[in-house]
Parts: structure tokens; C-alpha cells; sequence
């Protein structure tokens, strides 16, 4: 199986690298990292760069599609060469997914129309226009189009979909592989668990807080 | 605030960008990729690159360091460079840390001696001789001296980190803003909860599953 992750200027990395940490770990899948062009591609803080080892146009017909988001998809909603990629490689893979604001990539490719889907809960808003209905869920398949909310969820997304693909042992066994057994020291990973005031807090930590934290 | 995280041959990419992807949402934290030469590293999977921006002896005094763990940690059981960089940027850090089998690389730097450590649950053996005594909690503070379970214990980690150098609610404002709300569709990211026959499911995946699996 052959899993295409797309990165672009200012990425984040959590997005994409979730994913690709469960989906090495299935037997026979080969991951690529595919761009406009190769080389070190670097993430929304700069500090961080993945290297892109194949063009667009070397890898036309991945069996799974993972885009991830970032503040880098806000100069992308008008499309262009990695929507076209997208809408093109859509017509024949298994499955074709988003992590956090990658849906704004999805949508703004035309795939999300009239679909459920989801994105980072700071970027709602800017998702509404672009599918049918935006939902919180954290895992959103619409068909073999699949959504996942912000930054983390990645994950969760990835070991669902291994179960679809290999059957729930095998995501067992990959969840057990990472050690996913998640302890977080606090309970404030969605807005409504957090609280207004850790919204604003958040927001207050930058200028521009949809591009620069949601991820 | 200095973070510095060092990358080597066949490191486990989650193992370093899960704490990356927390720390970076800290105000005023720099965070640089270093190693023993600089440019492009590859993950445990050949699949992933990462750039190393800075070679170790560039950077000699970060307030925190992150080792990650993985495959290639098994190559460096005998001191080297990366050992000696260890040992010498500790004298100063605020926090020395490690994710998964990174806590090799502590133990195998005599960082770890009479301490309570963890690392991956299929390598606890390999931790054993290097430590006062394993333990199979996700965190492990020691001191300034803080080692994490597996792959994913990293961000756990992370943002345990954040509270204590920033407050409770810095840690649950980057909680928020990664939306780490895990909720993964299935339950068994740990030994005890997986089971043996999934245990055996992970370990046939693999030949040599300790190197491969315990990331």
C-alpha cells in the first residue's frame, strides 16, 4: 500500500508526522512524502523541516492520501498545483484524508461539498463554506474521504483507518507498538473542556491565533 | 528558552516531534535539531527525513534537552559523541528528557544511575542494567532528569514539562491549541491492557520486534 502525505511551506508537523508513525507499522506500506518540490520543506515555526522526497507529479496513484494542515493552508484556498494533484489522485484511492486544517486543502480542491467534515475548532468558520456540514467529531469518514480535527487527532484517524484497512487487531497491535496510551496531566483538549478562559488565554499567545495555533 | 533535540540514524520521528510539536507553542522557546553532522536524518523506517540544523558542538548549552528514542539508539550502547554531548550539556540544562528508548542513551551517558527510569515497554530489559530501577510509569521525573514511555509518552511528557515551567495553564492553552483530546477507537496501548496474544500479534510482525517496534 502506497500513502502519499503532501507537506507545504509552514506545515505542522504533528499533523502529518501522527499519521505516518501508525501507518509505517502496516506490514507492506510504503510512505512518501511528496511536494511542488524536493527537498527540506519547513513547518509553520520554521524551527522544523521534513525533507520532500518525490514531486506531485512522480507519484500519481497512492492508495492512501494524507493531507495535513497548518498555517501555510491559508495562501493555498485558491487552487492550485496541490489541489490539482489532490482532485487527481482522489479519483482512484482507497481512501482520501485531512488532518486539522488539511481540509481546508480537501475543500478548497472541491471534495468536500456537501459532506460532514471536520478541522482544527479554531478553524470551523473557515471551513463552513467549503463542505455541507462542519461537525466537532474528532474522526469524520464521508465514504473513502476522511476528516480528522486538529493537530493530535491525526492519530486516532490514522489507527481508525487501520482498522478499516487490516482489521481491528492489527490497529490494536500499532496502537500498542507506539505505547498510545494516552495520559495527558490535564483535561483541556477541546474548547468545551477547556473553558473560555483558556480559549482566550491561547489566543492571546499570538497575533493571529486561527493561522498561527490552529494547526 | 533553549530546547535542544538530538537526532541520529534510525530514530523514531513521533519520539521527537510529538515534545517539538508542545514545546514550540511555549512563548519565547527556541527549539534546534542538532546532531553529529547536519542536513537530512532518517527515521528508523527509511521513509522520513528530518534536518538537522546544527551539529552538536554548536549548541552547548540549551536550557532543555529531548532524546528520543528508537532502532538506532541499539548502535550507540557504547558511548560516543552524542553520549559526551549528553553528559556535558546536562551539567547546565534545566531539564535533561528522554521519549521512549532514548532513555538508552541517558542510561548508556551514566545519567541514570540509582534513578527510576522508563522507556518502551519491550525494552525495559535493555533499561534495566543502565538504572536504579525501571518503572512502567508514562512520566518519570527524577530530579531535572525526566525520562517518558514509548513514541506517543513524549507529548505527556511535554506538556507535564510546560506546567512546570510555565504553569498549569500554559500546559492546558498548548493542550487546547494541538487539540490533544485523545480518544483513540480502541484501548490497548499498553502490555497489560492489549493482552498476550496481541503482544504476540505486534512481536510477529516484526523479526527483531524490540528494535523495530520499540521505536
Amino acid at each position: 500500500m502506497l500513502v502519499a502525505i503532501p507537506l507545504f511551506d509552514r506545515f505542522t508537523a504533528l499533523d502529518a508526522v501522527g499519521p505516518y508513525e501508525v501507518l509505517c507499522r502496516l506490514p507492506g506500506t510504503e510512505i512518501v512524502f511528496v511536494g511542488e518540490k524536493t527537498g527540506p520543506v519547513r513547518t509553520d515555526t520554521g524551527m522544523l523541516a521534513i525533507t520532500v522526497d518525490s514531486h506531485l507529479d512522480e507519484i500519481d496513484a497512492p492508495d492512501v492520501g494524507v493531507v495535513p494542515g497548518g498555517p501555510g493552508t491559508r495562501a493555498m484556498l485558491e487552487p492550485g498545483a496541490l489541489h490539482a494533484w489532490i482532485a487527481k489522485v482522489h479519483e482512484t484511492t482507497q481512501w482520501t484524508t485531512s488532518v486539522c486544517t488539511g481540509s481546508l486543502i480537501l475543500g478548497a480542491a472541491g471534495l468536500l461539498e456537501g459532506l460532514d467534515a471536520t478541522t482544527h475548532w479554531a478553524a470551523m468558520g473557515e471551513l463552513a463554506p467549503l463542505v455541507g456540514a462542519t461537525t466537532e467529531r474528532r474522526v469524520v469518514p464521508q465514504g473513502k474521504i476522511v476528516t480528522a480535527a486538529g493537530v493530535s487527532a491525526g492519530i486516532d484517524m490514522a489507527l481508525w483507518l487501520v482498522a478499516q484497512i487490516a482489521g481491528d487487531d492489527m490497529a490494536r497491535a500499532i496502537q500498542l507498538g507506539i505505547e498510545y496510551d494516552p495520559q495527558p496531566p490535564f483535561d483541556a483538549g477541546s474548547p468545551a473542556k477547556a473553558g473560555p478562559e483558556l480559549v482566550g488565554l491561547l489566543r492571546g499567545l499570538v497575533t493571529d491565533p486561527a493561522p498561527s495555533q490552529a494547526g
